[in-house]
Order: structure tokens, then sequence, then C-alpha cells
């Protein structure tokens, strides 16, 4: 009786969206998408309506990262609010028109949950990003999911950072869950890769069709990475870059970086240094795609959350 | 007394250049050639001029693959031919005028010696590229820097075939090198690719001095990987791709495929076997830009090429 008591209840998930394509160079979440929108039966849950979409169709069609501008930072209030017109950006176009599709964004119309498929070419293998730690229907789903894999291995990056938050995608959604797999090269299909994205898919839907049959989770915890800071390269007084990730990082995504650990690599051979304080868990180590966002790395702190039980409310 | 009678006598390599950036997002060249072109004591050597360049700046600055068209394809007697004029793609005109300060193409006015510096994403190591089984000269450095390089490996690929040799930014020079070193990813910069490109450089590099200093080096063999056939991707009658490189194919370069092994994975499961009839040596598997070119890998067959004794002409 008690867990009932202390479980937190949600609507069922009547309306779930699988986006492929926010960036248009990250072919795992463009093939599956593609493929699940040609043959939906692989997708399909009772008790569920699921829809796979294409979000950046022109950049897919480039195999670009975007056209305009990164769609993945474009669902801002200001960018879901402005007039409609030509002048705008192409992705902040495409933002206002996935936000009245799949939205409005934090709205009771929005979708109930929208996984967002996406590739790094970190050695970050499969990561689920949460943008909420009091989010128990999301915190649940992510434990079920690392449940199910096992002995896979799934990391939860938190991403609830007051500046390094940013405007998703999958923002729009009443839980939106990003799911990050790689190392894959842009514009590369690898198989492992899109097998494993496959997987935690199939896992994830299953959890949605048992939540929305009546099954209550027990409480759980949840052990998550939650985003710290950002590092950039060390460069010049130009701004140009002087400095590789050191080969004793690159590639230790989720390793702890002590103070003292070998970060950077000059070109000259000097070795920098992490000087932080303290232990951090960096990751998004060299990823292509934020060389223009001055990012080297993101470092995290690893901590346990815990997650109330859920169920549905009954109707 | 015999081995100078039996030598190949060339002139001495008086002008080298090294080119980076040929591909905008193959950072490794672009990298190496932009700090040798602020500080070239790395890349000086007595008796030769080397010269660092980057072939397509407008590439570089978007860190994508080209603007219009692949400059490595573009050096063909038709375009080197054409008229300049503003309606050019940018590639081609860049084309001409990388010819007209290197070349011209075939002419006693060209460069001795062009290295281009390229990266992959497919797991190919470091790779030389030749163009001739009869460039002595080229034979023998490549056969120096195996030596050097040793007991870290270096590949020989031969494309002397018939339809699949293309028309490269380096066949401007008498001597034309390509290094291709990964697996890296597009826009990416990792510091073992780094390092072992600039190690092959410096080999090069000391061989050109040492061959105009008047060393002789005698008739030696070279294990070359020559091109043998292009391999698409299993596409459906619409053109669009439905299989993956198989796992057991995946970041295998160079290593032999039998008839009958694992060559592609469709999306539903299914092996696709190497359907030919004698076992090759596959490469440039999975590389991200022949996704364009309707392309999953190259098949090489192995072969073992002798080359002259060789020394300068002397004055
Ligand atoms: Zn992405
Ligand atoms: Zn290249």
């Amino acid at each position: 009786m008690s867990s009932r008591v202390n479980a937190s209840y949600f609507p069922q998930a009547e309306r779930v969206a699988i986006f492929g394509g926010t960036h248009g160079n990250e072919m795992s979440g463009v093939t599956l998408v593609n493929m699940w929108i040609k043959n939906r039966a692989e997708i399909e849950r009772s008790g569920v309506a699921v829809r796979a979409f294409i979000t950046n169709p022109r950049a897919v069609e480039k195999c670009s990262r975007y056209i305009d501008t990164d769609l993945n930072r474009a669902f801002t209030p200001e960018n879901l609010s402005t007039a409609s017109g030509d002048g705008l950006p192409y992705e902040v176009q495409r933002a206002k028109e996935v936000n009245q599709i799949f939205g409005p964004k934090g709205s009771p119309d929005a979708y109930d949950v929208i996984f967002d498929l996406h590739n790094t070419t970190s050695n970050m293998g499969s990561t689920l990003i949460l943008e909420s730690s009091t989010d128990y229907f999301n915190l649940q789903m992510v434990h079920y999911i690392k449940k199910a894999i096992a002995p896979e291995s799934c990391m939860v990056l938190l991403n609830e950072h007051p500046h390094l938050k940013y405007a998703t995608t999958r923002s729009v959604a009443k839980h939106p869950v990003g799911l990050e797999v790689g190392p894959q090269p842009q514009g590369v299909l690898r198989s492992n890769i899109f097998e494993s994205m496959r997987a935690i898919m199939k896992h994830a839907l299953d959890f949605i069709e048992l939540f929305n049959s009546g099954v209550e989770f027990p409480a759980c915890s949840v052990e998550v990475f939650r985003v710290h800071e950002r590092v950039d390269y060390p460069r010049d007084t130009n701004g140009n870059i002087t400095a590789m990730v050191h080969p004793h990082l690159q590639d230790c995504d989720w390793e702890p970086l002590n103070p003292g650990d070998p970060m950077f690599q000059t070109f000259d051979g000097r070795t920098i240094p992490y000087e932080g304080a303290s232990p951090v868990y960096p990751t998004f180590i060299n990823e292509a795609a934020y060389y223009e966002k001055q990012q080297a790395c993101i470092t995290t702190r690893r901590e346990t959350l815990a997650a109330n039980a859920i169920r549905k409310i009954s109707k």
C-alpha cells in the first residue's frame, strides 16, 4: 500500500515521437527514422501512437549538421513566438513548424514523449540525455532501459545547468529524451552504433507500453552525470587553437579526470594538465560539431538521483 | 659498380610542396600545413625548397570537404585548359591557380614532389598513395619511409586503374604522393593521427635531402595494394541504401576478404557475403566522403613492385 501512497501519478503517454535528422549528418537516427516511416511495425506498441519524424529534412538532404543555424538550439521562446516570414533562418522556421505539430512547447497539447536521436564523434557509447532531475517519468524510463540492456552500458547525462542548458528540439515534449550514440563520424553509418540505438529505442517503447498498461514502477535510484562546465581548447591571442586533446584523455569519456591529469597536448609537444580543484567526468571529448562552439569537452559530476514510484492516472 | 650501371637517374628534387586542406574538413593536414606556414623550421632541409600550402582555403574556412566540387578530382586536362571566368565552380578555378603555381602539370616547370595530406574516417592507418608503379623515385621514397617508421606500419595504395584513377591535386607534380591517415572523423583533430602524419612527413623530407646530397638508394622491392574495384552499398530500386558494412568487415581495412565472407548487413539483419571469385584486400571501408561517390569500399590486390636503384644526375 505504501508504494501507492508515495507514487507520482502521470497521465498515460498517448502520443510519442521519435525524431531523426535534427542534425542532418548523424546517420543512425536519420536511417532508423526513415526506415520506421516506411515500415512502422517495429515501433508500434499497444495503447500509444508513435510517430517517426525527420526534423531537418534539408540538412539530411545535404548531409550537413544544419543549413543556417543549429536546429537543436533553436527552440527558444523568442524563436517560437516570432512571426513567420521569408527572412527567417531555415531552422527557425522549421522549429516553429515542429512546435506546431508536436507542441506547443509547455502546453497541455504537447506530445507526451519525444526521443531525439543523435550521434557523436566522441567515445560516449550510448547516452540518454535528460533535462530535469525531477521528471520521475523520465528517470523511471532510463532506469528501465539501463536494466534492460545490461550488461551493455547506457550512461545518463543530465543537463539542468543554468547557462549550459539549451533549447533542444525535444524540449517541445512534456518528457524530452535525447539519445546520443557514438563514436561515429559524421556522414557515416556504422552497424554497431545503429544496432545500439535501435535496442535502446525498443526498450524505451516497451517501457511506455508497460506504463500505459497500468504497471507501477517502484521507487528507484539512477546514476547520472550532471553537466558542470564547458572546456574550450587552448588558444593563442588570435583565437587559434594551439593544442589537441591529450592522448590520455582522448576516447576516455565518462572516466574520472583528476587535478593534474594530462588534458591537452600543444603542437610543440607540451602537456597541459587539468587544473580544476576536484575530479570531474569529462564527456563529449573532441566532438566534431563542438569546435564551432569552442568546446573541447564538457565536464560532469556524478550523482545519484532518487525517483519516486510512478503509475498512470486511472481514467 | 653494377648498382651504378643499373641505377635510374633523376634530377635532384629542388622544389617540393606539402598541400593541406585539399579537403577542408580533414584536420591533420590543415593543421600541420598552417603550422608550417607560420614556422617552417620543421620542414626545412638543405638543398631543397619546401613550400607548405593550403589548396582549398574556402573549404577550410567552412570546414567542409569542398565548396562546389571535389578539388581532388578537378585536375583534368579539360579543367586546366578551360578559360578562367566568373562562371567556373570554385574548385575548378582553384585547380587552375594551383596548376599555375606548382605546374603546369606534365611540364618541365612543374614542382618535383607534391605531398597532399588527407584524412579518412576508415581504419586505414597511415597510407601512402602512388599513381605509378614505375616511378622509382617515389617507390624508393616509400620504401625509405616504411623502413624508417617501423615497427609502426605504413601501407602503400597504388592507383593506376584505367577507370578508377582520378585527377588529383598532387598530380600537378612530377612525383605525386598522397598521404591518407585515419581513422579520424571529419572536422576532428586527433593527436595520434596528427603525430603519425607528422612523422611520415619528417621521413619523406629526410629522404629527399639524402637523395639531393648524392646518396644512392639500392634496388629494392615494395609491397603495394593495387586498386582493383569499387564496391557500392546494396540499394533498392529507388537507389536507397539497404545495408551497412558488416561488423566483421568494418574497421578491417587491408585484411583479406575471401569469397563468402560477410560484407554487408541489411537493416533487417540479413548478411550479404562477398561474392568475388578470389580474395581481395578492401580499403577505404565505410569512408564518410565516399557515400556520395556510391562507394562502400574499394578492393585491392596485393603485389610486390621492384624498384631500380636511384641516384641523382650529377651536374
Ligand atoms: Zn546531434
Ligand atoms: Zn581527402
